[in-house]
């Protein structure tokens, strides 16, 4: 199964008046991390829209773990992986490592939405050629 | 048990391209609502952290349920409570409601920390006095 | 002219290890003034977009002047008025105040812009009846 | 002079409804940006802070001039430069661009300030040794 890894530098901005990390920031990290997934995938955002006819695949339950808090100028390793696919929805998991530690765990379910005729938005499918795309069969 | 309840406007700079509220930016609006809920308790997060020597609340744990999307110019209602107390960690629970339906429900565990001697920050009992607000004796 | 006058709370998360306001929190502050007074004058933002076919109007040029920082906790007071109306384009300024000393000064360039046929975006001018909301004629 | 070069994604969480960047993260950007060029320096902001005993360097005065849109999926080049250095407040200047276009001018007067004895803020000179480093004298 496809893991993506990337290295996010923690910035001032990020940080709050406690001199770490304001915890709400480390949800933009991860939804930033799942979309560099399926980029490496071969499926980036833009690209699934355009092609598939979808809107994107907003949050519908996450949950996170923080374990070892962060502070400016820190560089933070983000390992992203689908952990689950289902028709229409999917799990993804994200480890953020401090060096070798292991610092915040989350997980999130999102489910792939499209357009309707009337301008709102549907759940549908995960098209097969994306769930292909991670789960490589061997030679 | 206390609950605060207030109103919040949806703006333009909190969605994104689908056109809805691009979830980090609910967990902003958590984290002031936990400080609003402190402040109807009698104690503003500057006052706790001037008067007790705190750092803040930081969040060890959190999760999130979307079931109604918003959008840009909707009001939501958030209404927040203390779930439970132990010694220095505790739990929230914010619902959003838009009009009358259930649109969130998102969990919180977070922890006092105070600073220790050597600017470092460790956990603490959350005063005796902030708990008891919350949980007013009858007459 | 119409001016239109807001307070807003300073809260943790919009500030930086310093404990003052993390600059770019104002912008989005601002922004959001923008469409508070459009809304003061009748016209909040979904409802222009929707009526008049307009995707927003987006920032050309913006400039502030920090003259007193805040931290969370305190109320600021932004006051927002459109300076001039161009064809399409029009200059915005707001004066934020604690108590009664002014604290930012910052001035927009906004351009009033609409889809084209092929999903881009052009300028257009600003429809003549939202030019006349804020600056109601004598009776 | 010192400048320094670098690329940044833009994400599906910096953009808004219209499609295109919401503008305060580009200030976000920008102040991220400020400090890369403090560390290509060879002053990394945690260690100006430690080393010399700053709060950091706020923003006095700021403007930017946006030419060009962007949309999540884009790559970005902030190319960043003190422009020049008075006793405690200095001038820096990042031009954005989209392959070989200025997409954004922005301009900042920051000034460098220390903390008080009374835990106040107060301006204070940058120190020689970080100035010189700016601008390497020929051989």
């Amino acid at each position: 199964m496809l893991v993506n890894r990337r290295t996010v530098r923690i910035e001032w901005g990020d940080c709050d008046p406690a001199g770490i990390v304001w915890y709400p920031r480390y949800f933009g990290i991860f939804d930033a991390s799942t979309q560099h997934l399926f980029e490496a995938a071969g499926f980036p955002k833009q690209e699934m829209i355009a092609r598939f006819g979808l809107v994107g695949y907003p949050m519908v339950d996450t949950r996170a773990r923080f374990l070892i808090p962060s502070k400016f100028g820190d560089d933070i390793i983000v390992e992203s992986r689908v952990s689950q696919w289902r028709r229409s929805s999917f799990d993804i998991e994200h480890a953020v490592f401090k060096e070798d530690a292991l610092a915040i765990q989350a997980f999130e379910t999102r489910v792939m939405v499209r357009r309707t005729a009337d301008g709102g938005i549907t759940s549908c499918a995960t098209p097969s050629e994306i769930v292909a795309a991670f789960s490589p069969v061997a030679a």
